[in-house]
């Protein structure tokens, strides 16, 4: 008796959804079920925008972001002040930055964080193309939008020295309390930066 | 400041993977980030795969199950027992039994059960279909393996009625105890099944 079900072309889409982060073998098959089912309005449509996406979507030269054009729409952007460089780790944090709306710079985006365990030395990461473009003269500010990890803080860390030759101005992001946070359910570290960096009111 | 990121393309590839069952926005966005990082292995790979779904991928006109042939492979098995239909809800439901390979006969999915509350009506599910194949004279026997809850119970108190005609032999899956299940954590209608369909040792 066949263990398999309804031949290789099923098996393999359930494979390989079940590769993407957050969807285990047994949810890879629900939405496997769920697309061949939904054939018209979620089907065709996906596998149309990913023959796109891989026809058309690259990484930007200058800042590692995702786009259809190269440079990307944020780096040719006219409305955006050029003096300013947010550093990230991964585009997905570009995009939450994006999302609120907050940042009206350009980006960088590293592609991970320093971790020597791992292997990931510096010459792993877009270092070197950040201190070309904080020596360019157009930048004035570099704030490092990273992670407040162990590994995202040594990170900020090395950048800031890498970047010091540069003479640019080099910050990070404020640490503290969360919006909507309650001091009960905060950790010992984010007390203590909260308090250290309190403000007059 | 533009509030969506890096283009339509993405937006629209995280929009549809939100759509999958377990998937939510924040989740569809990491799989979508996922995916076009991973082009060669991951975004490349599943776009063909869908795009040959899209196109092979068809529902077998006898029992509902999706196949790339027609009628599909299970129904077009010789080694299967074809006295023997077994009656899914669902086609996950027989990709359940299928993956346990407990089952040799045929199958026939209703595709879902009756629930008068949600407008699911005998004419929305393959019942017609079943009592067709039930009087071709080849079966003797089917099995409903509809799902423990109400809607599937009254489904096989329905279909047990428009069966009798036909003077095939329907049966009910077990109920009882789980394998590996420990009683102190059964509800009490499961332990009372258990309890009523006893077994002498």
């Amino acid at each position: 008796m066949t263990r398999k079900v309804s031949g290789p072309e099923i098996e393999r889409i359930v494979q390989l959804l079940g590769r993407l982060p957050g969807l285990g073998p047994r949810s890879a098959r629900k939405a496997a079920l769920a697309l061949i089912k939904r054939r018209n309005d979620l089907l065709v449509p996906l596998a149309g925008a990913l023959a796109e996406a891989v026809e058309k979507i690259v990484e930007c030269p200058t800042c590692g972001n995702l786009d259809t054009v190269s440079p990307c729409s944020l780096c040719e952007d006219p409305r955006r002040d050029r003096s300013l460089i947010v550093v990230v780790e991964e585009i997905g944090d570009l995009w939450a930055l994006e999302r609120a709306g907050v940042v009206n710079g350009l980006y960088h985006v590293l592609g991970g964080h320093l971790s020597p365990l791992d292997g990931v030395g510096p010459d792993r990461l877009n270092i070197s193309g950040l201190v070309q473009r904080a020596a360019s003269g157009e930048v004035q500010e570099i704030v490092l939008a990273l992670n407040a990890t162990v590994e995202g803080q040594s990170t900020a860390h090395y950048l800031t020295e890498q970047l010091a030759p540069t003479g640019v101005v080099v910050t990070r992001l404020a640490q503290g309390v969360p919006v909507g946070g309650e001091l009960d359910y905060l950790d010992e570290g984010t007390l203590a930066a909260a308090i250290k960096s309190r403000k007059r009111l």
